[in-house]
């Protein structure tokens, strides 16, 4: 087989094996997030970005080409991944894909970040967490506000489909964009958020 | 002199003589912005954070330890570096110093990140540039708004500091927090945004 030109050059790291598994594990619902703010940008409906994987930098070179990062670390993020603006509005939010088919393990969430959706809660933002059950081809937008619900009421380690089922959201998946997410905010709000919209 | 112990494990970035240079020409702005922050947070003023630096990982290694970036590049960021959420209102805005006592270089800021900022505004999110001059040790608030109509009106590659003393705001310098930019915030927007605080 004959690669197009320039794939030889491509040395990333997705050529490890390990890379791969881990990237498919996550990339997924990332990739359809970071396809449906695209679209969402480039209609005019929101803007919302990922936040680049928060690293420490131990080593650097200096190269002729620029600098290049000869050492690093991944650090635990001390928010969540998306933020930006809705109609006017903070929006602000976590994305964790499970493979159980019956509940959330809560640990895939650090605390601080939960910590902090709480805290945007509070000031008046959207905050929300989706999650993907893989098996079963669903994505559910959970708010904040349910998401402290549960653990003011539970010890459990997490959270079973149900409670997804009875207190979350049900996005639709699609092509344009692959996941309108914004149409259940939509919902959630009802008309509240429209009278904020691009209020210049 | 003894250093105390740890210090020696620290083979940081900081050791290499380029990068004190360009940590110190970033950095102080930078951490009087992220100090100011904390100190937001803490009293429970506002929540902004600063995002993490984009960058290309290239090659990761999976050590006993877990994972090791080996190669990876800085990426030109897509959006600005700070923001977040004050009195329910999206907020967002990007941090430059400069050395220069006359003007301010607009190319200091990436062509895209002013596209961003234009955006935010549009969506009806508080948005503007902090710039410091360096030698005159003053800070300045410019809306997004102010920064475009300097754009539309001139053709010049860099904003005198008098268009800063004329439509920017000086951020007063304290010890909490470091640089108080919310209270310039505030003193532009009247108590409009009081209207919006905690809305819960």
């Amino acid at each position: 087989m004959k690669y197009p030109a320039g794939t030889r050059i491509r040395k990333t790291v997705e050529k490890d094996k390990k890379n791969i598994i881990y990237a498919n594990r996550g990339m997924d619902l990332e990739s359809d997030i970071n396809q449906s703010n695209a679209y969402y940008r480039e209609i005019d409906k929101a803007l919302i970005y990922k936040k680049p994987t928060p690293i420490k930098i131990q080593e650097v070179d200096y190269t002729e080409k620029g600098k290049v990062i000869k050492k690093a670390y991944f650090d635990s993020p001390s928010t969540t991944d998306y933020n930006g603006i809705y109609k006017g509005r903070y929006i602000d939010f976590e994305a964790k894909e499970t493979i159980s088919s019956t509940s959330f393990p809560i640990k895939n969430i650090h605390k601080h970040q939960i910590q902090h959706m709480f805290k945007v809660e509070e000031h008046g933002g959207i905050c929300f967490l989706i999650v993907r059950f893989v098996k079963e081809k669903k994505n559910y937008l959970l708010l904040a506000k349910d998401l402290k619900k549960f653990l003011e009421e539970n010890t459990r380690s997490s959270i079973p489909l149900s409670y997804f089922e009875e207190y979350g959201k049900l996005i639709e998946d699609g092509y344009m964009p692959r996941l309108d997410y914004l149409k259940v905010v939509d919902k959630i709000y009802g008309g509240v958020l429209d009278g904020k919209k691009n209020t210049k």
